[in-house]
C-alpha cells in the first residue's frame, strides 16, 4: 500500500477521491482485504478476491444478523458469500496464486463507494487473459449490491463460470448458520441460513446474466451451495461480461427473507447495472456534499481523511436505529463488532455535525439499550442505567471477562474494563448534548435524549461513595488510560461524572419547564423526585476533584508517586512495541507512563474548564509522558487538536498523520482486523476542531483556526439547527 | 431404542449378536447416532444417516488427526464427510423429514460391524421407494470402507444420485481444515484437506460405481465437496445399486494421501464388495474367538457385554501405538478425544487379557508420552514422570484449566483435575504390572514398560512431602470421588502411590538382575542410584496410611467429619439428577456422598492387602454413601465386582445392569456425545473378574464364581502368558 501513497497521492484531485494499488502483495492481503471495504450503511464487504485466494479473509456483515457462542461470545456472523465468481480458462481455475499474473491494479472510488480491479494473467495453458472486476453495495437501499466480471483473451479460450452463494464462511474458525433452503434455476441461485444460536433468518440471492457470448446457464452446487454456471468458447477480440444482481435480507427486516431477496435480485436484474448504479452514485452525491471536508495543500491528507469518513460513512446505521458503529466498524473481525465508548466520543461526532439523521440513529441505538444498562446497574447495585463496556444487539454487557493471553495461548487474563470502565455513562450523555447542542433537535432530546441523560446520572450518584473526608469519590475504575486499570479516583472519570450530573440536572429543569407532560411521565418511571435531583446537585458539588498548583490534576490517586521514566525512552524512533509490551502489565502499572491522554482527553472534552494555564500545565505534564506511537489508536487525533490548542500546530500535524495512516499504512500492523473506527472519526475533529478550530455554543459558533503550515486551505461544512453551513479556512 | 430391547433380545442367539431398531426416534437421534458407530481400530464412523437429518452429528475420527485451537483444545478433527449419499426421486430430495416414512429397520450385526437400513418411504411426487442401507469400515486394513445404497420403486421414477466428499464438517461448532487440492472424474472422487494448526494432511477417495440400471456417470461439485452424480429412470421392479468405494488416509501413513487414498479406493472397486467384506469378516471372526464372553441366561447381558466389547474393538489401536482410546471412545465430541485413567483402569484389562497385541499398542502410546509426563513433573517441580491427566497426540497436559459453568454460560469454572489429580500416573503402572502379569511379556517389560513404572515412581518420590509426625504426605490431591476436589491425604492416591514405589523397587531389581545391559542404560538415563532406590523404599515404608478399626480407611483427611447424609435420599428412586447438581459443587463437597467409589476402588485394584474384615468394614461403609445411580459412569462396574467380593452377586447384578445400560439405553443422557468407554470395560471386568471371579497371580490363576442366580452359563477366553485359555462357569 506504501508505494501508491507516494505515486497517486501526488496526481492531483482525482487521486484524493481514490485508493489505488498498483500489484498484488500476498503479505499485505488482509490489510489490502480491510482497505477496500465497501458497503452502504448496512452491509459492507471486505475486499476479498471474488475469485478467493489461499488464507484469505473474506466477509459481510450486515447490521443487526448476532450470533452468541459460549462464552459470552457475541458477533456479528459473516454472511454467507454472495460476492464469489469461480472462473476457469481451458479448464485450469483462475486464481492469483496459479498461472503467471501479468498485471494488477485495484482502484477504490471514495465518490461511489466502486471497487474495481483490472488483471492480466497467463493461465498455465498459454492465454493471456484481461480480467475487469466491479463491485458495490448500493447505497440508496438497505439490501442490494452488484458484482461484474468481464473476460477477454488473446486467443480462443474455453471458458466457465460459477456464480452463486455460500452457506460455508466463517467467524475465525467458528460457524454462525444452519442451512434452512436454498435452489437454483438458469437465472437465480436463493439461499435461506439461520444463525445457530438466535435463529436469525437470512435470505440471499443472485441474479446471474452474461452478455457478450452465448452460453446456456446450468444451475447446480451443493448443500450450501446453490449455482449458477456458463461454459462457453471466447474468441479473441470478443469481451464476455458476468454480471450478478445479488440481494441480502434479514428476518429482521421482512417475514420471508429468501423470497424477498429472490425479488429484488430478479427486479434489479430487470433494471440494469446501470440503473443499480446511477441510484446508488445519486445516493453518495447528496452524502459527501454534506460530509466532505476538502484539505488544499496536502494530498496524503485529503485522501486520508476522505477514506476515514468513507469508511465511518458505510458503516453507520443509514437504515436502522437498532445499531451502531462497533470499535472496527462492519471491515473485519475486530473486538467482534462491539460498540464501545469509541462510538461516542469519536464516531458520533462527525455525524452529529454532518448527517444528524444517522447520529440520532447511533445515539437511538443506546436508547433501545437502556433496559440492558439498567440491568447492569441493578446487577452491580446501583440505580439508573450503567452502560455496559462493550454492547452487541441488546444493549446487554458483552465484554468478555477472560481473554487468552496473547503471549502464552494457553493462558487466560482477567478482562477488568466490562466491570468498572465505569466512564462510558457519561460519554455517552456528552455525546447526546453534543447532538443536540449543534442540531438544535429538541423532539429528540424530549422524547429519547434526556431519558439518556437522566438515568446515566442516577447511575453516577448512585455510584459515588461518600467518604469521611466530605468528598464523594469513585474508587477502583478504569479510565481511558488502560495501562492503569483498577485505580482510585480517576480524574477523567470523577470530572466527567460532576459534569453529567450537573447537565442531568440542567436537563431535568428543562423538561420540567419546557415539556412538562414528558417530565410527568418519566420522572416517576426514573424514580426522578426532588430529593434525587438533590443529590445529583450534591455529589457533583462534592466530587472529589483535586487540582494541583497551576491547574494541574492528578490523573488518578497516587499516578505522581509512580516512577516517572525517561521521557528519551518513550520517544526513541528504534522501538517498534508499545511500552506495555515491552515493561508487561505491571511493570508499566508501576510507571508514569500513558497509553493515551487520559487528563487531555478530559481537558479536551471539556474546554470549557480547561483553558489558560490549566490547559498549558496539564499539557506540558502529560503530552511527554503519552506513549504517541505504540500506545492507544484513540490518542493521535485528540492529541493534534491539544496541540493546536496548545498553540503547537505542526506538532498536531505530526499526531495527525499517525491516526492519517493507522488504516492505510497499517502502522500498527493490525488493520487487517478492521479499521480502526475510532481513529476515523477522530481525523475529522482533528482537522475540524483542531486546525480549523470550529466550536459551537450555546451562543452560535465560531473557528479558531491553526492551520499546518503547509495546508493552505480547509473548507468543510456542518449544519447548525437545521441550517447547513459551509466555513472555509484559508492560511 | 428401549422397545427393541423387549423385543429383539429375546429371541435368542442372533439377537444377542445385533442391535436393532425399529422405526426413527427424532428425540433420539443423537443417542442413535452414537450407538451404531462402527469402525476398525483406526477410524470409526457414527451412525449418521447417509443422506443426513436435521440437526444430526454426523463425524468421523481417525487416530492421530489432532488439531488445536486456542484456550488448549487439542481434539480428534471430525473427517471430511466420506459417508454421505444424496439422493433425489422425482427432483425431490429424500430424507426423512420430507415425505412419508412408511418403515424403518436399523440393525448393527456385532460380528461383523455391518450397520445396515432398510427405509420404505412416500415421495412427495407419490412414488413409494424401497431403499437399502448398508456399510462398514474394513476391519483388515486400516484405511478402507464402503457404502451401499440400493433403490427400488412402485412405480417409474426419475432418480438423481450423488456421491463424493464433503470437507464442510465442524466440530461442534469448530473448523479444522483447510481446502489443499480436489477433484472428480466419472469414477473417482478425491479432496486433499490440512488440519489449520497441526498441518496433518488427509486424502480422502471414494470410487463410485452404479449397478442395475445405464446411466453416465457425471463429475462434480463445488469447493471442498468433489461429487459423481448419476440420473436415471428406474422402471418399477428394477433395483438399482450404488456403491462407494472409501479410502482415508492421513500425512501421518503416507507422504501422498490423497494419491495414495485414490489408489486404495479404485483399487477397492476394481476387487469388489464381496472381496472386502470377505475380509473384514475373517478379521473380525479371528478377533471375536479370542474376545467373546457368552452368558446364558440373559439375553440382555449378552447383548450388551457383546456391544461393549463391539465398541472397544473399534475404537482400540489396532494399527499403531501412537493412539489410545479416549474417555468417549472415536465415537462422539465428548471429552475431545482426550485419553484419562479411564483408559488404563477399566479399558486396558479387558485388551491384556484377550488381546494383547492391543494393550501393548495403548501401553506404548504412554511410553511415546513420556517427554511431555517429563516436562509435566519437572514444570511443577517434580523428577521423573508425572502422566498427564488428559493426554491428546503428544502426551503433554491437555486438561482446560477452565471450563464453562454448565448452570451459566456466561462464568468459567476453574478446573483442578489437570493441576492435581495425580493418581493417574500410578493407575498407568498398575496397568503395565497386570498386563506384564498376564502376558509374561518380558521383551515389552525390558523396553518399554519398566521405564514406565521406574520413572512414575521417582515422580511419586519427589512428590510426597516429609513432615513433622514422621511420614509422607500427599496434599491438595483430587481422588477419583470428584465430589471432593483439593483434599489431603487420598487413600486411595496414597495407597496406589506407596503400592507404585515398592513395585519399582522390584522392577528394579528384576531389570538389574536379568536384563543388566538394559538397566546400566536406563538407570543413568533416569537418575537412578542406590540412594534413590532407598528412598523409594522409605517414602513407601512411612507414607501416612492410617487405618481404622476393622481397617476401615477414612477416604481422606477430614472426610468423617463431613456431614453424613440420609441415605434414604441417596437412594430416593424418585431422583433424576446428580447429588452434586442437586446440592452444588460446594453442598454436596460439605458431604460423605461420593460420586464413586474411591477407597472401593483402591480395595477392588489392590485385593491382596484388601481382604476379610478390611474389604467387609470398607464396604459396609462407603457403599451405601456412593451415588451410584446419577455419579459417576466409572462406578457400577467396579461396585459390581466389589459386591460379588463381599458374597452378594444379586446387588452385584443391579450394579452390572447400570453399566449395561449406559449407552444401549442412554441412562445418563449424555450417550450423544460418545459411548462411556470406562463402563464398556468395566462391564468385562464385572463380568470376568466380578461374577466368574477370575483372578491371576504370580502363581498361575483361578476363578471363585459368583453367578447371578438366572446366568445359566459364562464361557470366555483369556491368553496366559502366550497361551490361550477357555474358562467355562456353570450355575
Amino acid at each position: 500500500m506504501n508505494e501508491l501513497h507516494a505515486v497517486d497521492l501526488a496526481a492531483g484531485d482525482p487521486a484524493t477521491w481514490r485508493i489505488t494499488q498498483h500489484g498484488f502483495d500476498v503479505d499485505a492481503q488482509h490489510h489490502s482485504e480491510t482497505v477496500f471495504t465497501i458497503g452502504n450503511g448496512q452491509m459492507c464487504v471486505r475486499g476479498s478476491f471474488e475469485e478467493g485466494y489461499p488464507d484469505d479473509h473474506p466477509a459481510a456483515f450486515m447490521h443487526g444478523v448476532w450470533d452468541d457462542m459460549p462464552v459470552s461470545v457475541t458477533e456479528l456472523a459473516n454472511l454467507p458469500r454472495w460476492w464469489g465468481v469461480d472462473l476457469w480458462f481451458d479448464g485450469q481455475r483462475f486464481r492469483l496464486d496459479t498461472g503467471r499474473l501479468l498485471s494488477f491494479t485495484r482502484s477504490l472510488d471514495l465518490r461511489t463507494g466502486v471497487l474495481s480491479r483490472s488483471v492480466r494473467w497467463e493461465a498455465p495453458s498459454g492465454a493471456v487473459v484481461e480480467l475487469g472486476f466491479e463491485r458495490f453495495v448500493d447505497f440508496s437501499s438497505p439490501h442490494r449490491a452488484a458484482v461484474r466480471v468481464s473476460v477477454a483473451s488473446d486467443r480462443p479460450v474455453r471458458v466457465r463460470t460459477r456464480a452463486g452463494l455460500d452457506a460455508h464462511v466463517e467467524n475465525t474458525g467458528l460457524l454462525h448458520w444452519r442451512l434452512v433452503g436454498q435452489d437454483a434455476d438458469d437465472a437465480v441461485a436463493w439461499l435461506h441460513t439461520r444463525t445457530r444460536a438466535t435463529g436469525i433468518d437470512l435470505g440471499s440471492a443472485c441474479a446471474v446474466t452474461l452478455d457478450g457470448v452465448e452460453a446456456d446457464a446450468v444451475a447446480g452446487g451443493t448443500d450450501g451451495v446453490p449455482t449458477v454456471e456458463h461454459t462457453f468458447e471466447l474468441s479473441s477480440g470478443r469481451t464476455a461480461t458476468l454480471t450478478k444482481q445479488v440481494a441480502v435480507v434479514s428476518g429482521i427486516d421482512a417475514s420471508s427473507p429468501a423470497t424477498e431477496a429472490s425479488r429484488l435480485a430478479r427486479d434489479a436484474a430487470a433494471a440494469g447495472w446501470d440503473a443499480l448504479r446511477e441510484a446508488s452514485d445519486a445516493a453518495w452525491l447528496r452524502v459527501w456534499e454534506r460530509s466532505d471536508v476538502v484539505i488544499e495543500g496536502d494530498p496524503e491528507a485529503q485522501v486520508a481523511l476522505r477514506f476515514s469518513l468513507f469508511q465511518l460513512l458505510i458503516a453507520a446505521p443509514r437504515f436502522t436505529e437498532h445499531a451502531s458503529i462497533g470499535a472496527k466498524t462492519l471491515s473485519g473481525f475486530g473486538y467482534r463488532h462491539h460498540v464501545f465508548w469509541d462510538t461516542e466520543t469519536f464516531m458520533v461526532p462527525p455525524f452529529s455535525y454532518t448527517q444528524p439523521e444517522i447520529a440520532r440513529n447511533m445515539l437511538l441505538y443506546r436508547w433501545h439499550g437502556l433496559a440492558g444498562a439498567r440491568q447492569k446497574a441493578r446487577a452491580n447495585g446501583r440505580r439508573g442505567a450503567q452502560f455496559p463496556w462493550e454492547s452487541a444487539g441488546t444493549g446487554e454487557e458483552v465484554t468478555p471477562t477472560w481473554m487468552v493471553d496473547p503471549g502464552d495461548q494457553s493462558t487466560l487474563v482477567r478482562v477488568w474494563t466490562g466491570d468498572i470502565e465505569i466512564h462510558i455513562t457519561a460519554d455517552i450523555a456528552l455525546a447526546v448534548m453534543q447532538y443536540w447542542q449543534v442540531s438544535g433537535d429538541d423532539t429528540f432530546m424530549r422524547d429519547h435524549g434526556a431519558e439518556l441523560v437522566l438515568d446515566g446520572a442516577a447511575f453516577w450518584a448512585s455510584a459515588a461513595t461518600s467518604e469521611d473526608d466530605g468528598h464523594f469519590h469513585l474508587r477502583n475504575v478504569v479510565g481511558p488510560d488502560e495501562y492503569h486499570d483498577r485505580v482510585d479516583d480517576n480524574a477523567y472519570t470523577n470530572h466527567l461524572a460532576a459534569w453529567h450530573l450537573r447537565t442531568a440536572g440542567s436537563v431535568a429543569v428543562w423538561l420540567a419547564e419546557r415539556h412538562p407532560e414528558r417530565w410527568s411521565e418519566l420522572a416517576p418511571a426514573l424514580d426522578l423526585d426532588a430529593a434525587e435531583l438533590e443529590r445529583w446537585s450534591e455529589v457533583a458539588q462534592a466530587m472529589h476533584l483535586p487540582v494541583g498548583p497551576d491547574g494541574l490534576l492528578e490523573q488518578f490517586e497516587g499516578y505522581f508517586a509512580l516512577t516517572d521514566l525517561d521521557v528519551a525512552e518513550l520517544r526513541d524512533p528504534a522501538r517498534t512495541i508499545s511500552m506495555q509490551q515491552r515493561y508487561g502489565f505491571e511493570g508499566i502499572a508501576a510507571t508514569q507512563v500513558l497509553k493515551q491522554p487520559d487528563v487531555l482527553m478530559l481537558a479536551y472534552l471539556l474546554p470549557e474548564e480547561f483553558s489558560g494555564e490549566a490547559l498549558a500545565s496539564n499539557y506540558a505534564y502529560y503530552d511527554p509522558r503519552t506513549d504517541h506511537e505504540h500506545g492507544s489508536s484513540l490518542g493521535p487525533a485528540i492529541s493534534a487538536v491539544m496541540a493546536c490548542r496548545a498553540g503547537e500546530p505542526e506538532v498536531g500535524y505530526q499526531h495527525f498523520l499517525r491516526a492519517a495512516r493507522a488504516d492505510l499504512l497499517d502502522v500498527r500492523h493490525n488493520a487487517g482486523d478492521g479499521i480502526h473506527g475510532a481513529s476515523a472519526g477522530g481525523l475529522w475533529q482533528a482537522v475540524v476542531f483542531g486546525f480549523a478550530g470550529l466550536e459551537v455554543t450555546a451562543d452560535g459558533w465560531h473557528t479558531t483556526p491553526m492551520l499546518p503550515k503547509h495546508w493552505t486551505r480547509v473548507e468543510f461544512g456542518f449544519d447548525h439547527h437545521g441550517v447547513h453551513r459551509r466555513v472555509v479556512v484559508e492560511a
